[in-house]
């Protein structure tokens, strides 16, 4: 009931920084993000996962093992879709991207802070850590408003996420 | 970090009426899950979306506008994935279903509540309203235990969605 084509009166469009700073603080709120990716049936897969405590500025990064079934969703089909909710303050957020997984040492050490340890006793050395980066691409952002959910937010990435998806023609915001 | 193989010795698994009265409960204090669905570019779509208020029993209705963008991507795909997240007490739910599109004025009058007003100001009788029909197929459950977000509930549902999906082969509790 809450897209932008359910309630043209009420949305409102926060754009540039405003919005990515929108973005950004619900990011660093909330951060664990369920990730949405594309299973090989076809059905989408859905998991917690803890969001790194930096800026947002269009990328975002994860810390997961190689054996785990996202990486070879990823591998199969790039598009994720990243959600935040903060149910008492009806604060929801959407960020589409595409993924690409690694196992950079130097990124897993960058990224390394010791709460990982519970999923990686092992340590930052684990050869089972991937890294998975994210780019987001799009993104929209809603907030209730005299008890009713509407999108604040629209974000679109600019050129740098490599041009793969024709955010232009979707009638984003350019950031 | 928080799939069923990146923490075995963690992963609980509460079956049948347990599971579905845990997934219930927690639909029944969040009541606004993010629904996602395929867009036609292959990406995937992501907007809050009220649960109606009743006991989980394995399917979920929603109402929504005819025009808006979610009918069409279910009418083209009937993926759909539902997730539900509670940061202050770190509970992630997410189930995956097949949708169904009506207009079935019986069901929306069923359906309807005074609080609908804010998106239908037409009321119950407006030729716009969508019922959304969503039969969850399976569905994983998270929370945190020491720190650490952990799977303790999968859920498959029994025979009754139409056998669409093997939900046997992927080795789900059938409830």
């Amino acid at each position: 009931m809450s897209e932008k084509n359910d309630h043209d009166s009420e949305y409102k469009e926060l754009s540039g920084a405003e919005g990515t700073k929108k973005i950004g603080e619900m990011i660093g709120d909330i951060h664990i993000a369920m990730m949405t990716t594309v299973a090989k049936d076809g059905s989408m897969s859905s998991r917690p996962m803890a969001v790194q405590d930096t800026p947002f500025d269009g990328t975002l990064w994860f810390l997961t093992k190689k054996s785990s079934e996202k990486i070879e969703e990823v591998e199969a089909d790039q598009h994720v879709t990243l959600t935040f909710a903060e149910p008492k303050d009806s604060e929801y957020l959407a960020l589409k991207g595409r993924a690409n997984i690694s196992s950079d040492r130097t990124k897993i050490k960058e990224l390394w802070n010791p709460l990982y340890k519970a999923w990686f006793p092992k340590g930052e050395d684990d050869p089972d850590i991937a890294v998975v980066k994210v780019d987001v691409v799009e993104g929209d952002y809603w907030e209730a408003t005299s008890g009713k959910i509407v999108m604040l937010v629209k974000y679109a990435a600019a050129a740098a996420t490599g041009g793969k998806v024709p955010v232009g023609e979707a009638g984003h915001i350019t950031v």
